[in-house]
């Protein structure tokens, strides 16, 4: 039996999991949800993802949520590549380079990007600067890491990379939404501003199998 | 070389690693720090823990920082007890716990103690009864959960647990703090509000060697 994948168009927590499986060459049974309770709130979905989020997956009696708990599972299903270290100094940087991520930077992505998607700019604009300016903080301790090494945690493609990149474009696509020049400051071109990250977004970008992952509503 | 261990009195984060080092029985050095610029931003400090934070390690010439890195890596330093899974079906359970521990109490536990230690918390007073109503949520989910299992994650102890449990004491600290009666709701007695969830704290407090993590400063 085929895994069985959950997810939704334009999750970066989706994404994650999409680009995990074209990196591992994990074949599996797509299930395109759409973000309404009858898709996440049905009890069978339920079952697999608690908290009726997307992604999640079932392998078999196993099911797993969570983006970053389902890339450690596929790990252990198909240990190449490996994304999560050879030893244990590679994988400490690893773990820690996916830690700084979530504590870091997602947290500020999250803040501006729900100021602009879902509530009215004008009252919040305080917390938009505020998080695009943690944002480009973190972007500048990005880029000056990448520019000494191809990828965030090592040489080599890893998890980090993989966690990390679908937060950039789903920023970028916050960014440039109409009416937001004044709380975009330098998020509207993050590939000129921060030459290292654009550079380092065009190696994920150029994985084989990374336009089947690319969220089909964002082409229309 | 003993494992240096670099770590703040009060900080859940620190104490999660001093925890881990008492179940896995791995000697250190302790390096008590103060939270100040002194101890946290010196040139010596900042090779260790870039972002001169606590916790942070070094073991030779191996530097970790972010606590479940370093927990991690105390894995991969002495595997037992296995604190991060047997199998790859326990491995999911353990890490997808961890990652709602990140994802969803820790940030409520965050904005909560906050408001309540560093702010005016008549400016707030809305942000920390927000953040209150949605870690009672977490609370009872946990509740519910510890009622059938002994653990997060499974019938043994985990990187879960040690992950979760210093959040519980600080969060319980933040709430008993004098003139927050009105935001702290059920948080002031959550072993009485939360049978489960306080049965399971007692288990971690029965942990040979706990008393030697408890928050020295918290004891004064």
């Amino acid at each position: 039996m085929a895994l069985e994948v959950y997810w939704g168009s334009g999750s970066p927590y989706a994404w994650r999991v999409l680009l995990g499986l074209e990196v591992k060459k994990i074949e599996y049974e797509s299930n395109r949800l759409s973000f309404t309770d009858e898709d996440l709130k049905s009890d069978e979905y339920l079952a697999i993802s608690p908290r009726g989020k997307v992604p999640a997956i079932r392998d078999g009696s196993v099911t797993v949520h969570e983006s970053i708990a389902i890339l450690r599972y596929l790990e252990d299903l198909k240990p190449e590549p490996i994304l999560f270290g050879n030893d244990p100094s590679e994988r400490s940087k690893i773990w820690c380079s996916i830690m700084e991520i979530m504590n870091y930077i997602e947290p500020s992505i999250l803040d501006y990007a729900r100021t602009i998607f879902y509530e009215e700019l004008s009252d919040k604009k305080q917390i938009a600067i505020r998080a695009r300016k943690a944002i480009e903080d973190e972007l500048t301790i990005l880029n000056t890491s990448l520019k000494n090494k191809n990828y965030l945690a090592s040489d080599n493609l890893s998890a980090a990379d993989i966690i990390l990149y679908p937060v950039i474009p789903f920023l970028s696509r916050a960014a440039m939404k109409e009416n937001t020049e004044e709380v975009s400051g330098k998020l509207r071109a993050i590939d000129d501003n921060y030459l290292a990250v654009g550079a380092w977004c065009k190696r994920i970008e150029s994985i084989p199998g990374f336009e089947k992952t690319y969220p089909p509503h964002w082409k229309e």
